[in-house]
């Protein structure tokens, strides 16, 4: 993590972040605290904690205020992310097992609603009750977009879908991380307004880019075969101006009418046609252009270490590798 | 319900309670609003948001805000049978079909956190920063107590173990329902202590009558056989007044070794034993006791339609028959 410049000014903060994560089993079932370890040692960039602390560094928000919502917003994310690798059967994120690879499913739905009420606990001690509601709806968010996924039948390309789909599962949270550190800091409403856009267009930009390594990133970095997503019947933007381009691909056609079933070869051709096609390229620019208009925003507020911050973690998010 | 008198003040309430319930799923996934329809159909008496209206009412709280509340107590409560009735692989619930005995495990999971997001916002809505914080302390106890549970092994006839796990299960939402309605009432600390305490007493008397129909119930009322929670291990008050009087019984000697294991005709001696004991009533006068304690601090409040009913439920609670 201390490689990536942007961390460097918040760097102590995300320490103490993961501290009081890990104390918020304290006082509970000593397997709870087993589990938080677990989770924390599985890495993570903690990308979305470092938003957090840098737009309330910027903005003029109390420290200890923004440790502790750092830690209620890496909780939430974790919370899901447990529920979800239950959901999916996941037996490993980021290369190391996850809890459910290790406990019964019962145990961890349960770790998964300790974890929710700790974010909960954190978020409430920030004393806001706008922050608060911002929780709520985007847990309500989140687990909406996580049903209408479940629930969905067939291969659909199709763009408001997939924009839904990523703002659900990753840029309502990006811009929860960023517009709560606003309300929390002494600043006007134009202000939380441009960190919220901030916030929202580096979230689905970072979701984008995570769409596009699915396709190119090496698979043993990955921890997954090239293309799962399409396996799996998700289509994401690389597929969608694939399809837009090459309508006529017999294999996007199958796809679309459901007739490639579990025809392994139908997918595989198709997974490496987007991958060598103009389409990663498109859906890069489409990334770009998210992360620029986040950008834009920023320029209104003051210069200084945590802004040239910000505009380092998008770039990165569009430049990452893995 | 309209036939137990202590819902007469607040029967209207209880209703706007119901409608607030089913309109958090509006705008979301339609399977949502189902869900929602079938868990608010299997009926529940609904005494934790009645708790919290005719509180609030005693104290004058406003009602909009105390309708708010008490459909995120009603949620928080369903959220954690959700998750509960997958975990135990639970069929019925009063009768009724469970969720999870229609849905996947995954749809459950996610059923049961949007509900617990819908609790949360709820919560928010009464912009009081106090109940935030009590609400998540409270889901933070409910599920701990349910994790104990999850990992203890061997059959424990131990009174502290057991009162902690029945303020975890039962009587912490009681103490909220109550404690959150004078929260945000216009009274003193000392009233809120009163309220916080009337809730706790009824909510551990509550669960042991609970505790002491899964004894003496009619087992097609209960929807279970008679003695389900010793079969499953689990020594509730009941058991443990009759280990106490019966310590050399082997039937309870063999379960604490916990030598009875799959033997069904070891626990099902034991269950009749216990039925057919005075442990039975030495179970209801502790309940009774509980119930006094509770009434005790309710002298001090003002008298009036909604304190005696706070009373009629108080005695419902140790008076009831399932």
């Amino acid at each position: 993590m201390a490689k990536i410049a942007f961390f460097s000014p918040v760097q102590e903060g995300i320490l103490e972040v993961e501290n009081l994560i890990r104390s918020q089993a304290d006082g509970f079932h000593p397997d709870l605290r087993a589990a938080l370890d677990l989770l924390l040692s599985s890495g993570g960039k903690r990308v979305r904690p470092a938003l957090t602390l840098l737009t309330g560094s910027m903005l003029g928000a109390a420290d200890d205020r923004l440790v502790t919502l750092g830690a209620a917003i890496e909780l939430l994310h974790t919370a899901s992310l447990v529920h979800d690798d239950l959901i999916d059967s996941s037996l490993l994120r980021r290369g190391t097992p996850t809890l459910n690879s290790k406990w019964s499913p019962g145990a961890t739905v349960l770790t998964g609603d300790f974890i929710f009420a700790r974010a909960a606990k954190l978020a409430a001690e920030t004393n806001s009750v706008e922050v608060m509601k911002l929780f709520a709806q985007t847990l309500t968010i989140i687990v909406n977009g996580e049903i209408t996924q479940l629930f969905s039948t067939g291969c659909h390309f199709n763009r408001e879908d997939y924009y839904e789909r990523i703002y659900a599962k990753t840029a309502s949270l990006f811009e929860t991380a960023t517009t709560a550190a606003a309300l929390i800091s002494p600043v006007d409403e134009q202000t939380v307004e441009c960190i919220r856009r901030y916030g929202y267009e580096i979230g689905m930009a970072f979701q984008i880019i995570d769409d596009i390594l699915d396709f190119t990133a090496d698979p043993m970095l990955l921890g997954k075969p090239v293309g799962s997503d399409l396996r799996q019947g998700l289509v994401t933007l690389p597929a969608i101006y694939y399809a837009e381009s090459h309508p006529n691909d017999p294999d996007v056609q199958a796809l679309i009418k459901g007739s490639c079933g579990g025809d392994e070869s139908c997918t595989s051709r198709l997974v490496e046609s987007i991958r060598t096609s103009s389409a990663i390229q498109a859906a890069h620019n489409e990334a770009r252009g998210f992360v620029q208009r986040g950008l834009a925003g920023l320029k209104m507020l003051k210069d200084g270490v945590e802004r040239q911050a910000m505009e380092e973690l998008a770039l990165y998010i569009v430049d990452r590798q893995q």
